[in-house]
């Protein structure tokens, strides 16, 4: 991890507690209107969808296909996955018009209440059962960015930490069991890419096991299935433990304890295993007709048609909590974000009030956030490419003095401050305030610029 | 509109019902669980994730800032947006644990139950009041894809056409009054840009102007924004007329009714004045010294502080409801979307059962979905950019002849089908069946393919 005072003994300072850093930067808002709740200000928002944009462009590499589901389900439903039993009162419970319970001889769903969504795993369990599968189409893969609720009480709440309302990285494997081992080593290598990213780390892997009793499936299944989690985390190189009869009755699970530089461990990624949910839903695939899937499945769920195998369900999140990973983010940038990342990536000075300075300035920050598309022949303003190079531009073309607006700017976390003065008019160019940066991120974010603005950012064309 | 029958002038074949061809094409289910919230497949989650992504690329040029805000709102927020006393019976109601409604002397938003947002307008009001603005602050133009709840009768519910979950590309313009005219050409004018990508059209403008009675507003302010509107309709170059009179209460508005190419009307993008939601909220701004649009705004409006005026917002959505832009699309393209729209951009066809051509079949899928990523030297899987060109590729290695595999792959509609047999796996090559596709997406979709490939498709590096 960065050392924050790398080159002295002393202790790291403690970072800035992300709700204080949230406000100097415009990320987000709380409303009593809809406490736990956040309201992702541009800034925030800007941030919020580059983590889902960098999961989209990983997941065509890890098979993951995205899909889109209700935010209400009936009651049936959650009866159906167990929530309803289990997890009803951290449930919000919706009614719509024409509800009243009392219809006679309901079929399931009708004149029902509605439960808001606090998992996406009952509707991926819907898609996978709307058709036929074959061993040969397994492992599928679902990833969903849903939004979901979770009724924490109101005295819990706090910043994007502790919320009601939030999003996972969330996803679903529905595979053979014998793939279990090859599914984990894919998602632990997943996770291991995304914290390098981020240079979070260094983390821990902790493996839950078979309870002693009152599990579901036979203690062979859990055998099988434990025996491949440990291959997997040997294999991952990372320092791993076990919780010995620690994981739920439904399958054993790994948790990723992150250590941040100030020593705090935040639970991040989970990869659960799921004997059960199959069963609940009756998902089978067909068996391949060498293999013996079908019969070993399991011996007491009588329910499975010769010739059909249960697939298990991983269910797995990297990120976890996208609000709360967020937190531990701003933190751990304190504010500083890497340039890709950064919802305030330039910012244009104006030197003095000179309308012709005031003007380039304008016209830069066209030209390098993507305001000045082309007019096509019709009129019309052409559309810009789904894949255009943009760069957020802030301008600060105030009257107060040069030395006032560069102190701001550092202030406030900029990854460049460029000034424009008649110099710059007369050169068309813009000239950065580099400080504080890697190399490599100055190399990058100077092609971006230039790639936004058709040309060299010093006047060279 | 693209004429269906182009060289006979017999009638347009009436097209093929959305549901039909999302049934083929794996797009979307619906469930008894969720009643009018589809669940997109990915495939239809393609589709819908690549409209967003298109939006998003304009929003740049366009001035949208997109926020990210809550699902659920407490009661009193409703209250004070108007929706309580005239949308209730159209919004679900969410209670959560310790709900009662019986706190005594509670504050506004302590035990109370929750709406599930229709819309977006109350959560931006939130946003915009949360910080002192000035007149050089406006516009500001919030842009939100929320998920949005309307609690439509089941027995209306259809497809994607009648839904209770659905999402907008909403935004809500806070602009000063005399801001009117140019926010209105600028969203007329991303109306047509639109429009004209996707080929739809021809539309008509509707204007909907003051009603004779029970509006709010002073007379005068109402006849300057119409005056606005008009002047903003004529510069369009588009036909346009008066519903005389048809306008809310609240303020004017331009309804485009698109005509498909069947003849049939439909209302999708629309343009609503709302002088009323900036007082129930009490947004306001610092009004320009040297202005009279603090004393001007509204004459009955006297809650606003000296020197201070009230913004107008502007709702509007470009496609409207996704949900009804894609079945609308589904139905315009029957089925063969454009290139960069698809969700089947390739199938890739193995000519027989070889194992070096079913290899070969699954390297090519690889190299063009961007599941080949190169391996980083501590053992982990490269990052992927997030502005990687990847191409949709399914594949069929099934033991049938190529015939029917290739007639079974005209009838999904993919862009481009690829067959390879053992030349292909020794020119490390794919052939194309290039059918039914206009020159320019050829072009286009063959820049995509050797970008994605690295290389030229036939063979040459
Ligand atoms: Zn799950
Ligand atoms: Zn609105």
């Amino acid at each position: 991890p960065p050392t924050l005072n790398p080159t002295t003994n002393e202790p790291p300072t403690p970072p800035t507690d992300h709700r204080t850093l949230a406000q100097t930067q415009d990320l987000f808002l709380t409303s009593p209107y809809s406490p736990g709740s956040p309201l992702f200000l541009p800034n925030g928002s800007s941030i919020f969808n580059k983590l889902q944009s960098f999961l989209r462009a990983q997941y065509p590499q890890f098979g993951f296909k995205e899909v889109v589901t209700p935010t209400i389900y009936k009651k049936s439903l959650w009866e159906l996955s167990g929530h309803w039993e289990n997890y009803a009162k951290d449930m919000f419970e919706v009614k719509g018009r024409g509800f009243t319970g009392q219809t006679e001889n309901a079929e399931p769903g009708q004149d029902e209440e509605f439960g808001l969504k606090p998992m996406n795993c009952p509707g991926h369990c819907l898609i996978f059962a709307s058709k036929q599968r074959s061993y040969r189409d397994l492992p599928i893969r679902y990833a969903d960015f849903s939004a979901l609720h979770r009724n924490e009480i109101s005295g819990a709440l706090s910043g994007l930490t502790r919320v009601r309302r939030f999003h996972q990285d969330d996803a679903h494997i529905f595979c053979r069991p014998s793939q279990i081992l090859d599914e984990i080593k894919r998602t632990l290598d997943f996770v291991g890419m995304v914290y390098d990213t981020f240079s979070l780390g260094p983390y821990k892997l902790l493996l839950s096991t078979r309870p002693e009793k009152n599990f579901i499936g036979s203690i062979a299944d859990w055998d099988k299935a434990e025996s491949q989690l440990k291959t997997a985390l040997s294999a991952s190189g990372r320092e791993w433990s076990i919780n010995e009869g620690d994981g739920a009755f439904y399958g054993p699970k790994i948790d990723i304890i992150l250590r941040d530089s100030n020593g705090k461990e935040h639970q991040t990624a989970t990869i659960q295993l799921d004997f059960q949910l199959p069963q609940r839903f009756q998902l089978s695939y067909q068996a391949p007709p060498e293999d013996l899937e079908a019969a070993s499945t399991s011996t007491e769920d009588t329910t499975l048609e010769a010739g059909s195998a249960r697939p298990v369900i991983i269910h797995r999140a990297i990120l976890g909590s996208l609000e709360r990973f967020m937190a531990l983010l701003i933190e751990h940038y304190a504010g500083s974000y890497p340039f890709w990342l950064s919802p305030r990536q330039l910012v244009i000075l104006s030197l003095n009030q000179d309308p012709a300075v005031l003007a380039h300035v304008e016209k830069l920050q066209a030209q390098l956030s993507g305001a000045n598309a082309s007019t096509l022949p019709n009129g019309l303003p052409a559309p810009l490419p789904l894949d255009r190079t943009n760069v957020i531009v802030d301008i600060d073309t105030s009257a107060r003095s040069l030395g006032k607006k560069l102190r701001d700017a550092k202030k406030g976390g900029w990854n460049f401050i460029a000034v424009v003065g008649p110099n710059e008019v007369a050169s068309e160019s813009l000239k950065l305030e580099i400080a504080g940066q890697p190399e490599s991120t100055k190399a990058q974010a100077m092609r971006v610029l230039e790639d936004a603005l058709g040309r060299d950012v010093d006047g060279r064309k």
